[in-house]
C-alpha cells in the first residue's frame, strides 16, 4: 500500500509517523513544499525574543531524521498541485529543479495546515511586513529586527500569537503598538472583565494597544514599511509589521480535488478524519473539527487538535483491509477548546464556551467570576487569580472556564477539561472533587471550587426567574 | 432546635458556620478544649521557618470573629466529658474555672479532630520534644528554636509533615536528622522510583535521612532532650526532636458515647455522615470516609475531606424536619485520595491508589512511569517531571498516579483527580483529552497524557498473557 502525507509542518509529520508504525508493511510519503518538517510554529514568538538555544529549537526533526527513524519518504521542496483521488494519482512540481511529475498512490492525508489571514490593504507587500506560521517567517522577522534600524514594532491583531509577538518585540527592545479593533489584548479569548490583569501587565511593560484598524501601510521609496494608517486617520511610524490576525485553512488543494469544504472553511471530516473523497483523510489545521461542548464543527488550528486528528487520521489510512480489518476504526471525539498563553509575566486560559458562545449555542447560561489566590493567602508569593466559569443555568453543567493570574492558570484550566468534555456540573467541582490543598500550592478551597460554588449559588438564585 | 459542635479546630468551625447558615433559627453552639478556633495546621511549618507574617497567620478567625460573624456560640477553653445522645445531653467542664455542667442539645455534631501518634519510648516528655498539630504546639516548637540554644534536630517520620518540618529547621539554620525507617521522604505516599528527585535535594540542602527508629530519648540533668538513640544503636545527639509519625483519631468521647467505631479506628459514618447513634453526626480528622477508587473506609485526615465532610454533616444536622424536610439529605461521595507537597523546591503529589493498594483492592494492576518535561523543552526554565500512573491491566482505567518535579506536579496531579474518580481509562487521557499546549506553560504533548499512551502501551503489552 502506497500512503501519500502532504503537508510536513505539524499534523503531516506525525500523521506519516504514525501511519508507518501502524503498517510497516506501507509505503509512506511525504511531501512539503517548504525546506523544513516539523516545525514548532508556536516556539516561534521565544525563538524571535532570542529567548530559544537558535533556530534549530525551531525544528523537532530534519527531514533526513524524519524519514530514517520513522521509516518515511520525505520529499521537501515538492509542492503538490493537483489530487486526483478516483485515480489515485497526485500531481507534484519539484520545486528545485521545476518538473512536474504524477505519483501513483492508494491513499491521502492532507495535512495541508492553515495560512495566515492577509490584511487586505494597501501596502501589505512592503518589505519588513510579516506574518509567522513557518520557519522562514521566523527566520526572517527575527533577522529583520536585527539588522534593520527598527525601533518601532506595530503588531496587527491582539490574540494569542499577537501578545506572544508583541512581548517578543518588547524583548528585543522596540516599542510596540498593537492594534486591535476591541482595545484589549486576548479579546478573542478572554471576557472583558478578565482582561484587566493583563491589560495592566502589558501596559506596565510599554506596550499601547490601541483600537484601531490598518487602512493602509505606507511605504519607503526603497521599499520598507515606514508608517501603518489606522481607520482614526492615524498614522504610526514604524519599521516592521507583525499581521497576526488569524489563519485560514489550506483547501486549494482540496477543492481541487471535489473534496468537500466545510461550513468552517476547512475541509470536512467525519469522526474517523474522513473527507468525502474515498481513500481521503484530512487531518490538522487544514480539517474541520467538531467542539464537544455543543457538537458545532469549527475550524481549531492547535496543536493538540493537529496531533489527535493526524493519529486518527493516520490509524485510518494506514489499515489495512487484510490485518487491521477486524479492528473497529480511530476517531476523533472532538476538541474541548483548551488555551492557554504567558505573556508579560500573565497566564490566562480558556476552556470550552465563553457566555456569548453557550447563548449561540443555544443553553440559557450564566457566567460567575470569582477572583482566588494561587497559593494560602499568608503563604509567601500568593498571587491573585481570577476564575470565571460558564454554566447552564437550569443544571449548573460546565460549559466553559477562563482563568487569569501570575501563576496556576493554566494547569487549572487543564482541571476543567475533563470535567467540560463530560458535562460535569459545578455541584460536583465545588462540593466532592478534592483538589490538593498545600499551603504553597494551593489555598484550602481551590479557587476553581470557589468559582464553582458561586456558580451553584448563581444557578439557585437564576431558578426561581426560570 | 440547638445543635452542639464539638472541636473547633477545622472541621468544626466549617460544620458550625454551614449548619447556621442552612438553618438560621437553630441555635448552634461550639464547644472548643484549647483556646483557639479556626487553626490552619497545614501552615505550621511555614510559621516555625518564619516565612509567614506572624502567628496570627495561623488562625483564620477569632473565636469572637467565629461566633459573630457566623451567627454560632462559641465556648473556647471548655472540654466535653460526655456525650448521651440518648438524653440529648453534654457534659462540659469549663477548663477556666473547672467547673462542669450539663446542657441539653437536639443533635450533635463530633468534630473532635486527630491527635499525632506517640512514639511510645522513654523520654518522649523531655522538653524539647515536640509534635506539631494545634497553635500551641507552634508556638511552643518555633519558641524552643528561637529562644533555646538548637543546633540539631532530629525529626522522627518523613510523611508531608516530616519533610516540611525538616525544612522548616532547616531555613532556621539547624542541622537535621529524619529518621524513617523506609529511609527516605514521602515513601508513604510515593513509590521508590519516584522518590529520588526529592532526595536528592534533600540531600543538598544538608537534611540526612537515615533508615532508622528511635527507641529511646535521653534527657539532661534539665529535663531537656539531649539525644536519641535507635535501633541500629545510633546515638544522635539533638536539642528539638520533632514527633512526626501520624495522627490517630480522637474518639473517646463517641466511644464513650457508645458510637461505633469503624476498621480504621475513625468514627463509623455513613454517607450523609451520621454514625451509629440517633442525633450524631461526625465529621473532620474524628470520622471514617469512602475511599472512591475501591470503596474502602478509611481515616483520611487532611483539609479537603474536612470541609466537605464538614459540609454534609452539618447541612443534614441542620435540617429541620419542618422545612428542610423535602430536600434530599446531602451526600459525601468520598475521597479520591488526592495529597501534595512542595518541599526542599520539589514539588510532589499523589492521587488515588499505589501499585501496592491497587493490588490490595484486588484489582490487576500496572504501573508506569515517565520522565518528561514541565514546559516545552527547549523553552528557558523547562523542568525535569516525573509522572507514574497505576492503571487496572485489562481496561486500562486509571486508578492512581504519582508527579514529582520542579513545578506543575501538584496542578497535574489535580488533573489526574476527576479522572479517577470516575474510572476513566488511560486511553481516555492519551488520545481524546486536549489539555493546554503552550510553549512556556507544557510541552506539546503534556507529561500526563506521555504517562497515559505508556500506560495504554504496557496494558496491550500485558493481555496476551492474561
Amino acid at each position: 500500500m502506497r500512503l501519500a502525507v502532504i503537508g510536513g509542518l505539524a499534523a503531516g509529520p506525525a500523521a506519516a509517523a504514525e501511519a508507518a508504525r501502524q503498517n510497516p508493511a506501507a509505503d509512506v510519503v511525504l511531501f512539503e513544499q517548504t525546506a523544513h518538517v516539523s516545525v514548532g510554529a508556536c516556539e516561534i514568538p521565544y525563538y524571535v525574543a532570542d529567548r530559544l538555544g537558535g533556530r534549530r529549537d525551531l525544528i523537532a526533526l530534519t527531514p533526513d531524521e524524519l524519514a530514517r527513524t520513522r521509516g518515511l519518504t520525505v520529499h521537501v521542496r515538492h509542492r503538490v498541485t493537483a489530487l486526483d483521488a478516483a485515480r489515485g494519482r497526485l500531481t507534484v512540481e519539484a520545486l528545485d529543479h521545476g518538473a512536474t511529475r504524477e505519483e501513483r498512490f492508494d491513499r491521502f492525508i492532507l495535512a495541508t495546515g492553515a495560512r495566515p489571514r492577509r490584511l487586505g490593504v494597501e501596502g501589505e507587500d512592503a518589505a519588513g511586513v510579516f506574518a509567522v506560521r513557518g520557519y522562514d517567517d521566523a527566520v526572517a522577522v527575527r533577522r529583520w529586527v536585527e539588522v534593520e534600524p527598527v525601533r518601532h514594532a506595530v503588531v496587527v491583531g491582539g490574540g494569542y500569537v499577537g501578545a506572544e509577538m508583541a512581548e517578543a518585540f518588547r524583548d528585543r527592545g522596540l516599542q510596540v503598538t498593537v492594534l486591535e479593533p476591541q482595545g484589549r489584548l486576548l479579546a478573542g479569548a478572554l471576557d472583558e472583565a478578565l482582561g484587566q490583569p493583563l491589560a495592566a501587565r502589558a501596559r506596565a511593560r510599554g506596550v499601547r494597544v490601541r483600537p484601531e484598524r490598518p487602512t493602509r501601510l505606507l511605504t519607503a521609496p526603497d521599499g520598507r514599511v515606514r508608517a501603518v494608517v489606522t481607520d482614526r486617520g492615524e498614522r504610526i511610524g514604524c519599521q516592521v509589521v507583525l499581521v497576526a490576525i488569524g489563519v485560514e485553512p489550506n483547501v486549494d488543494l482540496a477543492r481541487g480535488a471535489g473534496v468537500r469544504i466545510g461550513d468552517s472553511g476547512a475541509v470536512a471530516t467525519d469522526a474517523q478524519m474522513r473527507t468525502s473523497a474515498r481513500a481521503v483523510w484530512a487531518c490538522g489545521d487544514c480539517a474541520e473539527v467538531t467542539r464537544v461542548v455543543d457538537g458545532r464543527r469549527l475550524h481549531w488550528p492547535l496543536a493538540p487538535a493537529t496531533r489527535q486528528t493526524a493519529r486518527v487520521a493516520a490509524r485510518n489510512a494506514a489499515r489495512d483491509a487484510r490485518h487491521g480489518g477486524a479492528a473497529p476504526p480511530a476517531t476523533f471525539q472532538g476538541v474541548t477548546g483548551a488555551v492557554g498563553v504567558r505573556v508579560f509575566g500573565i497566564e490566562a486560559a480558556a476552556v470550552g464556551l465563553r457566555e456569548h458562545e453557550a447563548a449561540e449555542a443555544g443553553f440559557d447560561a450564566l457566567a460567575v467570576q470569582v477572583q482566588h489566590v494561587s497559593r494560602t493567602r499568608v503563604y509567601p508569593g500568593a498571587k491573585p487569580l481570577w476564575v470565571r466559569l460558564v454554566v447552564e443555568a437550569g443544571t449548573g453543567r460546565l460549559l466553559g472556564g477562563q482563568l487569569v493570574g501570575e501563576e496556576g492558570a493554566a494547569l487549572r484550566a487543564d482541571v476543567l477539561v475533563p470535567l467540560v468534555r463530560a458535562g460535569i456540573s459545578a455541584r460536583v467541582l465545588a462540593e466532592d472533587i478534592d483538589l490538593i490543598y498545600n499551603p504553597p500550592l494551593a489555598p484550602a478551597t481551590d479557587p476553581l471550587r470557589v468559582a464553582a460554588a458561586a456558580a451553584m449559588r448563581a444557578c439557585g438564585q437564576r431558578r426561581p426567574r426560570a
